[in-house]
């Protein structure tokens, strides 16, 4: 049957449908574990988790499920490494943000320690953990954190967007790669060169990716039902990765006016934008949006982008006011609806095999 | 069996596979013909056809096949009705390209009557040579024109880059729709709004098209071979438009140079320009690409821009100096391999019958 694929199988997964891992806390424990209780494989999006909310929330998925789920991280990229920041270019970055705080009474912000986690803490938490599978975003961990999650029996899994990130990817050593498509919401996740350079779509990248590398490949991007997992297998496509499907799932921790904007006519028009985090990512146009846009050339690079509109983001969807919040939403959610992340999957595999039953029909 | 869709009924042809009207004269009467006589639709992208041209063309197909086929035009846009380009804005448009001209032996040009071929008078003959399908970009002709077609049994075929443009193009009475994802190569025909602003991926757009139009939908973008066939069947579509693929058979007027890049490893580097022509288009990456984007805001509005850089083009393309050249591409470009477009069609049909093997098997 289509659900035995080399990737379910070496999950251990019931059907080889991925839930996405949506960083940003939208991928509660609820949902990682009711994915992985209906047979997919639930993510934890996780690069914004220091070590000890890494392990504690993974203790919390284990006491609902004893199913495999998988870990998301973000690899640390040169740049932001090199990131110096002083004092009065963080207070310029902050400055132009100034207006969206007093409107959302945002208190004015510090220049904190640091912008992000540490990669190398979260990795030593992860190994502590040992989900299942690790999977990578914005590049490729050093080899020696692969030759240890391959020791410690942890599947590796890298996001590529481009033929020559999956190659990338695959000569790492990884054991699958996600082909992830311009369609796709939330941060496109290159890493080789510019975002903007690398939008392909997916039903051209999943075969292109297929033809040149020897691991399994993951379709992501575009799928939010039947037609789209039967499409990526066709590519293909050894599984299929959803996540703004699963956004709307009342498992998720999307504010209440995200979700009526995925569910909204608005949902027809997303758009590129490193307005929130400076990093290129999908989300449904709003203001925020609009008016970045505006002076887009002036949009402080991540992680400062990032951390300096996190607190204006979620004061936004305190206050129910979409036109501040990062909407993240892949092409295809008008053909999402709402209902229990195990609902979703059982209709996935339902559809998936009405779809094939109609193209064997035929 | 899968070949026997509404669309492929109506057109009264063997196989729901379409080969993409490609303007600009690459779409020779061998290419058509040949097309049509191996059980595909072959189109002819006339846009830059003079009425007589356009009977005649015709008439050569007509000569190497009695099977059916298909015109394409461009419809005028409001805008470009209205340009009324001034001598001095004239010069200071070509003045920009002097360096290419000379480079390439060009003559400096002499503003003409008008830039493009008179819509009207195109539809003329179009009522005249009465080809089994009509179909038309960039916009939806006046009604009457469509209901003339219907009268004389020529079958209308709209294009839609969005959701919105579907839904208007069936409001407007077009018998079927092409759904033309972000991936496709060529001119991306967006009329409801800025082409940048409608750029959906193939995978998303066709069952978002498919869910909201009754008429049928033919899915192009990214197909190249019998898994993007497949899989445009998977997603709804009753059949499915390639264009890049053909543009390497032997029958297309395509460059020699232009050929090599498209099987080079360049093609996995494709970009939206507006640099050849005004508008939106997608096509390998080159130093007329690239030199233009430092200067975007200055690229002339078609189809001034077009005309500018016709000589341009099609000098460089008898010079064999793809640097100069519109090389025009979809994302699935290194998917193709050179043979006859008989071959490719066998070979797109033997690749689909073998995929849906696959998955009926699973």
């Amino acid at each position: 049957v289509w659900t035995d694929t080399e990737i379910s199988r070496r999950l251990g997964i019931r059907y080889p449908i991925i839930q996405g891992p949506m960083g940003g806390g939208y991928t509660t424990p609820q949902l990682v574990a009711a994915v992985s209780n209906a047979g997919g494989l639930g993510s934890l999006g996780a690069y914004t988790f220091s070590p000890e909310q890494l392990v504690e929330t993974c203790a919390k998925i284990r006491s609902m499920t004893s199913l495999p789920f998988s870990v998301n991280l973000w690899v640390p990229q040169p740049e932001e490494e090199r990131l110096a920041f002083s004092d009065a270019d963080f207070l310029s970055a902050a400055k132009r943000l100034a207006a969206y705080r007093k409107e959302l009474g945002v208190a004015d912000p510090i220049r904190p320690e640091r912008y992000t986690q540490s990669f190398a803490a979260q990795i030593e938490a992860l190994y502590e953990i040992a989900p299942r599978a690790f999977s990578f975003t914005f590049g490729i961990p050093p080899s020696q954190v692969l030759r240890e999650c391959h020791k410690r029996n942890i599947l590796t899994i890298g996001v590529a967007t481009t033929v020559d990130e999956a190659v990338a990817i695959e000569a790492a050593g990884a054991d699958f790669v996600v082909a992830a498509g311009s369609e796709a919401g939330g941060h496109h996740g290159s890493f080789l060169a510019a975002a903007e350079e690398s939008l392909v779509g997916t039903l051209a990248l999943v075969p292109l990716v297929v033809d040149r590398v020897k691991i399994p490949v993951i379709a992501a991007g575009g799928i939010a039902d039947g037609r789209g997992i039967t499409a990526a297998l066709a590519l293909g496509a050894q599984a299929a990765q959803l996540g703004t499907a699963f956004l709307v799932c009342p498992e998720s921790s999307a504010s209440p006016s995200h979700r009526a904007e995925l569910l909204s006519q608005h949902a027809y028009h997303t758009t590129l934008t490193r307005a929130f985090s400076g990093r290129l990512a999908r989300a449904i146009e709003n203001r925020f949006v609009k008016e970045s846009k505006a002076s887009e050339g002036a949009i402080t690079p991540y992680p400062v982008q990032n951390w300096l509109t996190q607190p204006i983001r979620q004061a936004a969807g305190k206050a129910s006011r979409p036109e501040f919040q990062s909407l993240w939403s892949g092409q295809a959610a008008p053909l999402i609806r709402e209902r229990t992340a195990a609902n979703l999957v059982e209709s996935l595999v339902a559809e998936t095999d009405r779809v094939l039953a109609q193209l064997a029909r035929t």
